[in-house]
């Protein structure tokens, strides 16, 4: 068989420069290999990595760049909901586990409630936590505590309400990603107590008393491996845990990215790649 | 029997004021109770909470004050050299022992070489562990490597000595307290490294790839429990650890204290209260 004619004609949308917009995009890839794997995408999530690489966030982003990244998915779970937790979900998973907060009855608070944040407070109530939701905006309180099924629901700008609950915590999750303070937050941890940071706000900056008096830890964390990828994609059937999703067309993508930056998405655009890539 | 007549009198050094100026001081303590336990105290090492206590540096201090702390010593081991262990040795061995940095074989990186640097390269010799001093002066490379046994010596102002330690570190204690970047430092670390802070720098501030990518961990202490110490007393008195001590008369405490401003202690300066407390 000639290996040229065997390439594959390959359709995705790509970003062509750091406008980051995105447009169908025809490309060729080699010739499958014994070593290698075909796979069919259904469904791709949108996170805010996507708007970094299409818009060279870091500097480093080679067009024609077709964003996303997929997975092999098991039986009996949503490919739909799947999608989002290859990325957000295994991001939060991980060093949950890795930090020993699937103990039932410890507490758990959630800094930040976008895609990350909210499969926090999801993983934390499946692992028998009592979990706190911390936010800047009251707006997140019906959701966090409604829908997600959190505890309790603190407005971090209000000095009682975040006074009540210092030295309450034996975990906390920051997921935002914009810029903060970390004392304020620190001091909500017991002695011991375990802060994870896996948002990427422009610096980490704190007094070495909120670390050092009370032997607390700051972890970070990006994403994970493909065998805990594969337990939490186990767990997440097993439980019955689902993202919360607004999936889109892949004509969407662009309007969806606009929206991701404005924080307009409860909590992860997914695009329907099998019914809307054509 | 009259509980007036059995009060104690106490003779001690104390600072009256701000200055810090020690001198001697009688005082009474109340008459022993039940409940209480008197203790004879032979020795008193001098760590920098000296400085800050008799100086008011939090703010706190309530003159006239006596600095110091002490604890029961257990047989076997020379009082002298047991003092500086229930602050600095205490300090490092606690979170060496929290983040299980007692695994032979592995590889641990000690930011500065003073009363607790040096006790976290004996214990981390004694650990079984791959111990590289990184400090900002080669006055302290002979020392580290033939005096306290570090396999490595590394510094921190050179880069390529630095480039050739990328990468290479499970473990690092950090007590260096004055302000320095901890960026460079924590890229010293393997994947899932952990880095603890015992010193107290005006401020921590880093980005947060350094933490996040590679799954890294900062963590702070302070002291340790009294099991712990009892343990640690224990581990040093079978393993022959002492810390490299300078035996000093309470009448040289004023001294000491500016000598210990100065870092001119090589490592740790006792009071033999014993024999000059008269």
């Amino acid at each position: 068989m000639d290996s040229e004619s065997s390439n594959k004609d390959c359709l995705g949308w790509a970003a062509r420069d750091p406008s980051g917009l995105l447009s169908p995009y025809n490309f060729t890839r080699r010739a499958l290999g014994s070593d290698d794997v075909s796979l069919t995408i259904t469904h791709c999530g949108i996170c805010y990595a996507d708007v970094i690489w299409t818009r060279n966030g870091h500097g480093d982003s080679k067009y024609p760049l077709v964003p996303g990244f997929c997975f092999t998915i098991p039986n009996n779970y949503p490919s739909a909901s799947a999608a989002p937790l290859l990325c957000a979900g295994i991001t939060v998973y991980s060093p949950m586990m890795r930090h020993k907060m699937n103990q039932p009855g410890k507490s758990l608070g959630v800094i930040g409630l976008g895609g990350l944040g909210h499969m926090a407070v999801k993983f934390g109530k499946a692992f028998g936590l009592n979990v706190t939701v911390i936010s800047t905006s009251t707006s997140k309180k019906d959701e966090a505590l409604n829908l997600l099924g959190a505890d309790k629901f603190v407005l971090s700008s209000d000095p009682d309400q975040m006074k009540s609950l210092a030295k309450s915590l034996d975990f906390i999750v920051d997921s935002a990603s914009g810029d903060h303070p970390f004392d304020p937050y620190m001091s909500l941890l017991k002695v011991a107590g375990v802060y994870v940071l896996v948002g990427f706000p422009s610096e980490v900056k704190f007094s070495p008393a909120s670390l050092n008096i009370g032997a607390k830890t700051i972890a970070g964390s990006v994403a994970g491996g493909t065998k805990e990828t594969q337990e939490m994609l186990d767990f997440c059937a097993a439980n019955k845990i689902y993202p919360e999703i607004e999936i889109v067309p892949i004509q969407y993508a662009n309007e969806a990215l606009e929206r991701l930056i404005k924080r307009d998405v409860k909590y992860r655009f997914v695009i329907d790649i099998e019914n809307s890539l054509k």
